[in-house]
């Protein structure tokens, strides 16, 4: 049996992290990366990557997709290159037209149909029309605020309010998440961003909390969300940022999804350079009232960076097994890591 | 459209919670009720449950199943009747061959191919023959120790090592459960229990390791399990249950899946009654090593009676939607609280 084929898009942090990922695995080989980036167009991967070449044939860098489009080699497009549904569309458009299955990392992918429904009706159409799957995954959205508070939910008989709360560092970001989040501003620099809309803060309370109460069958009544300015009140420095007293240390993203005119889902989530310096601890917490009630915490938090990384690589073999279409998280098998031969998960 | 129709067969403590839960939900009506306990046959369930009757027909108990198993008044059958899958065989036999969906709540049967190879595949053999589902679940094993194990693992690049801890209190359970732990007895007692087999002490290690190995694709080279006393230094005392100083509290049971010499997978699973009187904690803890690692906790530990009567009413929806044959909880989208009505579940 071959080696599933594989083409990553878009060769940023998270596409090279899971062709490193990819290159650990057994029965599945990269055929192909395409980026934009002309400083690595013409390269071979294996000069921007930490896991050596080993038996893998060489991939060089191309930033033409359309000689990548074809069946014979490739069985799946992992698509790195958006965090918004519009942005992605014609790109995704073009796997599936080809015939190829496709996992998204834009985080609004995670449950289109939150923003975007009327793109996620044509993306669940065309793929259908092709006979191919194409899903959105990541760590969150796609598992810490959505998925694992839905699992959780699973064992319980009566659910009466959800709070998820993603506490996380962004010490081991690069420079590019620094300008997002607002890491080092001023105060008023932060106001003019968020009115902007130049700052992104976290893209996926929309997506995690709609995930929520469809896969739980809440109908929502309003759906809101805030983005603070988290001030440090002492100097911090992080390898690729750094926050002056008084100055921006990150964003507290806060969301709530509504029944009647009670919040329902419940999030939170502050994302900082050096939390810990005033004494915030990082982790990953879920606290679901009802019957039973649960309080899970994980600590520290679920890596944000690798955690995505993984979750689309070890997605791959679910989106091969699954039914034609647009789907998300709550409606294939649960994620798990591959330690074995990735061709063995394949249903014959 | 009409409702989903439920059969419940064995009314202890398992199907009467499901009763009581199936009673709160939308879409979805007890049809009948079979149980071979003289003191309830013909009687009301209604004069057995918590919920009150309400717009729900009145279902009489029966000890004859043969009458239930009808596809007009029967869409699935919950069966709680038995741990081990060569007890439940004949009966599941019998439901499925009727053309009727099963669940059950055997702990042997969260992944019969662990323990019973040739009964699981003679099950499977039967659903798809009569074009129907069947599914063992629970909550442990059928989640804790297993399947969100397994969901975590898929925030993972690479898995090294597994541990998992469930620590309870038998203080809520009855006198059943007390003599099936030795709850009371003598250390002498307790070791005579152990080499007659007549103490069970928890059924799932070898299915919640075999779970997780196949999941992940690893190959186990041995699975071992021990089964120890907890002695208590204080008296303890539950409502249905009481040790005295030196008398045994509960059980210690512990198990291990071996990747050729080395533990790869590593159970704890202390169950007694009032672990508190002695300074242990209840929770459920899981801890990965790998990349990234993850740690987490459940504090306190997930009620296993109401878990695994919400598991199993819970899944009825993906059980339904789900292609023919025996499957597993890694088969199936991940388990959900049902807020809404449970019709609006299936796929049409």
């Amino acid at each position: 049996m071959k080696n599933i084929h594989v083409v990553i898009w878009g060769f940023g942090a998270m596409g090279k992290g899971m062709a490193d990922m990819l290159l650990t695995k057994k029965g599945v080989e990269i055929t192909g990366v395409c980026d934009r980036n002309p400083a690595i167009i013409n390269t071979s991967i294996f000069s921007l990557l930490e896991e050596p070449k080993r038996n893998h044939p060489d991939v060089i860098i191309t930033d033409d997709i359309t000689t990548l489009l074809d069946k014979e080699i490739c069985d799946i497009v992992l698509l790195a290159t958006d965090s918004f549904t519009k942005n992605a569309f014609p790109k995704m458009k073009q796997v599936l037209e080809a015939g190829i299955n496709c996992i998204s990392t834009a985080e609004e992918m995670a449950y289109p149909k939150a923003q975007e429904p009327e793109l996620a009706k044509e993306l669940d159409a065309i793929a259908k029309a092709h006979n191919v799957t194409l899903l959105g995954t990541g760590i969150n959205p796609g598992f810490i605020m959505d998925l694992l508070v839905i699992a959780l939910s699973g064992t319980m008989k009566r659910v009466d309010h959800i709070e998820a709360n993603r506490v996380n560092s962004l010490s081991p970001f690069g420079p590019a998440v620094m300008e997002e989040q607002g890491v080092g501003i001023t105060l008023e620099e932060f106001h003019q961003g968020v009115d902007s809309k130049t700052l992104a803060g976290h893209v996926g309370f929309a997506e995690s909390i709609q995930m929520i109460a469809d896969a739980l069958g809440v109908p929502l009544t309003r759906f809101e969300q805030q983005m603070k300015p988290i001030v440090t009140t002492v100097d911090r420095k992080s390898p690729y940022g750094e926050a002056k007293k008084g100055h921006v240390a990150g964003v507290n993203m806060t969301g709530q999804g509504y029944v009647g005119n009670d919040v329902f889902i419940d999030m939170k989530h502050p994302q900082q350079i050096e939390p810990e310096m005033e004494g915030t601890h990082t982790g990953d917490y879920i606290t679901i009232k009802g019957v039973p009630e649960i309080n899970m915490g994980i600590q520290p938090e679920i890596d944000g960076g690798i955690g995505t990384i993984a979750m689309c690589v070890n997605m791959i073999p679910h989106v091969l097994n699954s039914k034609p279409g647009l789907k998300t998280m709550i409606d294939l098998p649960v994620p798990r890591a591959i330690l074995g031969d990735m061709r063995d998960l394949i249903d014959s």
